[in-house]
This record gives structure tokens, C-alpha cells and sequence, in this order.
């Protein structure tokens, strides 16, 4: 079998023998940049029919075709996971988004809390790294970057059967609390650098849903914080083995 | 209890009536840009007595005394772990170290192997890195960061009772390893992007210390890969609830 180094995202029907247009700037970076050419071979993936070894069949300036010739990996879908996380500065901000897809999160929502500093995110620029990273780490899944959210507005429209994993000044391991909720559906819900402010962490322990846990005896980073709170739940209840 | 909303490393003997001098560059940051006088209350931990809230006693332009007045916190050791890791593009290697102070490492070792990006990393940089984590972590204990040395000669003096976690393409997951083998120090070795070797894949599944682990049906970056097994040791062996 042929192997592709490059693998790219589309948002285009995947089959064998279906042909895909390139964007102006795909085929920038494929042509320019990594200086592919026709008879190259380029993964694909695009959320939804798994991944594809496509042939360049046409290459030019300002686009090309790929044409899928054959089915390389199925979709591996990631658990049903969120990240809700306040946004940071910018570069942390972006790692997180980058962290999140990589660790295999579903969907990725920044929200706006009492003490965020950050008041407006490029959610394109962030779907883009989302993206990337996909790209990157072999998945086959680009997890959606939402739009900021207010998080009281979030949690007024919560669906009580998504339980919320918060990391507070708690007493209770994650591993622990993971093992005795357990659940289908998830969000981690990474706070502030300032910490949640009282009123919302009032509202939080009062959710029935939500569950506060501790991230060890030294105080995280939100970027470290979401890593890291990405990979107790991944171990315990995802798709690590 | 005063608190103190600073906190600052010194690599100076700390015990409650002890004077302590400021370099040039602490009496800067404590003075100029945080706005700190005479009267003020600084957190100061030396990674061997604890922390203590000290006094500034004098505040000057070039340099400064604080006086420790009381013990605020017990040193708390991190656990016997060590961070292993090949240097990559420059603010992911920092980022490494941030990560690896916060998340509780004792020693942060830069080691080059044979698909290594970096041959050079800048060791005092790295150092104050590690420094400025501990002091924003509210950790007591500031990891060293070694001087970067070849993967081959680290392993040719390898203390046989230290085991060796190291993210490979395995099939057993971290957790299930760390499980079964426990064992007191151990170090975490992270490869660089372009992957170990054929032949140091070989020696180090040979050395019965060395264990390959999982993180995971995607592929992480190496500063994701840190933070994803520094997390999983953490909780299976380390410090966290």
C-alpha cells in the first residue's frame, strides 16, 4: 500500500473514485509549500467517512484535484467528550485548542466566565488549529470549536445528562470521582486563571451534574489543567487502552 | 496570617529571623515592576526549608532584605520522578518545563537522541523556567533542569533500580504498566517528534527497567505526550489524591 505523509482535512464527501477540488489555499500548501505533484499521494479525512489515500490527478497555482483510490482507515469517532475551558492568552489559548483535539475531545467551547480575561476569541483561527491538530495526531475526527458562551448561559441550557467535571479546590482525586459517576456523556470545564468566582462555584457544587475534583497538590496552568484533566477521563472512561 | 500574593525562590538558607539578601534582578521584579515596598509580605521558598512569609525590610533600587517572620508551608518533595525529554522547537521545550515543574517532576533532563530537532538548548533559560513555574504552582520544590546529554550515555550509567516509562507505539496502556511494575523512582522518557530510532527502540526494549507504554489511539506532540504521562505516573503513584 502506498503511504501518504501529508494528510489533510477536507469538508467534502469521501469515496473511492470520488474527486476532490482543492481550495486556493490547500493547493498552495500542498503544491508550494510541501511541493507535492501529480501522482502524489495525500490522506484524507473529513469527519465523517474515515480516512482516504487520494492521488494527486491535478495540480496547479491556484487548486487541483485528489482523487480518492482507496479507503485507509475507518472513522474512529472520539468519545463523547467536551472541553469547556475560559480563554487565556493567546498562545496558551491556542495550545489548548491543540491539546484538546489531539487528547481526543469531541467539542471544544470556550466560555466566558466572571474572572475571564479574555473577552472575544477568533473562533476560525482556533477551528483551524483544531484542525491542524488533527491533521497531525493521525485522527480522523476535527473536534467542532464553538463559539464564546457566557457560562451561565451554557449551564442554563445544560442537558442534565452531560456530567460536568470541574476542577476546584477539591478534596476528591478525578480518578475517584470518574470511577463512581462514570456516565456516558462528559464536559471538562477548565476555569480561569483568577479561579472561579464565588457565585459560580455556589452554582456548580448545586448541580446535581457537576462534580468538583482535584488535580493534585500543585496549582496547574489552565493549558496543564486541561491536558491533564483530558487524560485522567481518557484513561478511565475513553478510548485510551 | 498575612498572605502573601508573591512568591519567589531564593537560593538562600530560610529559618524565621533570617535576613535575605536580593539580587539586582529580584529587586527589580519586586520593587519596580511589582510595585512592592518596605512593610510588604513576599512568600519565599528555597527548595529545601519550606516556605516562609518574609518581610521586606529594606527596599532599594539595586538590591533589598526581606526578613522571614513566619513558616507558612512544609517543604513538600515532589515524588522521586524524573522527566526525560528530547529538546524540539523552542517554546515547546519551554513549555516541557513549565509543565514538568508543575506537574511534580524532581529533575528535568534534556536528552538528545539520534532524530533529535535541537543539539543545543540553553540550560539557564531552561532553569529559570523551571523557577518561575514552582513560584507560580505554589509548589516548594524547584526541579533542576540537567544539561542536555546524549540518550546513549544517559542509559550507558542508568541506575538499574530507577524503572523507565518511555511512550512508544505499545499496546499496553501506561496505567496497566505502572500497575504492575510500581517500583520507588522511575523516569518518564518522552522521544523526540521524529520518533526513537530502530536502534534505540531496540536497546530500550531490551533494558528489563524500561517499559513501553500507550498514551492513546492518536499521536500526541512531545510537550502533549509530557503532560499525558506525567499525569497518568502522578496518579497512579505520585502525589496526587
Amino acid at each position: 500500500m502506498v503511504e501518504a505523509k501529508i494528510r489533510l482535512y477536507v469538508d467534502h464527501p469521501l469515496a473511492v473514485g470520488q474527486s476532490i477540488p482543492l481550495e486556493r489555499d490547500q493547493a498552495h500548501y500542498l503544491f508550494g509549500v510541501m511541493r507535492q505533484g501529480e501522482g502524489a499521494f495525500i490522506a484524507l479525512f473529513n469527519s465523517r467517512d474515515g480516512e482516504f489515500l487520494a492521488e494527486v490527478t491535478q495540480a496547479g497555482k491556484r487548486g487541483g484535484t485528489l482523487t480518492c483510490r482507496e479507503k485507509s482507515r475507518d472513522l474512529q469517532m472520539p468519545p463523547d467528550l467536551w472541553l469547556l475551558f475560559a480563554p487565556i492568552k493567546k498562545t496558551r489559548t491556542d495550545f489548548i485548542v491543540e491539546k484538546a483535539a489531539e487528547m481526543g475531545a469531541m467539542r471544544i467551547c470556550p466560555v466566558s466566565t466572571d474572572f475571564t480575561n479574555s473577552e472575544r476569541i477568533r473562533q476560525d483561527r482556533l477551528q483551524a488549529h483544531a484542525v491542524e491538530a488533527a491533521e497531525q495526531c493521525g485522527g480522523t475526527y476535527v473536534p467542532e470549536v464553538a463559539d464564546l458562551v457566557k457560562l451561565d448561559r451554557l449551564l442554563a441550557d445544560w442537558d442534565p445528562e452531560r456530567q460536568i467535571m470541574f476542577c476546584d479546590e477539591a478534596l476528591v482525586g478525578a480518578a475517584e470521582v470518574l470511577g463512581a459517576v462514570k456516565g456516558g456523556k462528559w464536559a471538562i470545564l477548565i476555569g480561569p486563571e483568577g479561579g472561579f468566582s464565588d457565585a459560580e462555584r455556589k452554582r456548580l457544587h448545586a448541580l446535581p451534574y457537576a462534580h468538583a475534583v482535584s488535580l493534585g497538590p500543585r496549582i496547574l496552568r489552565a493549558d496543564t489543567a486541561a491536558v491533564a484533566a483530558l487524560t485522567v477521563w481518557q484513561q478511565q472512561l475513553g478510548d485510551w487502552v
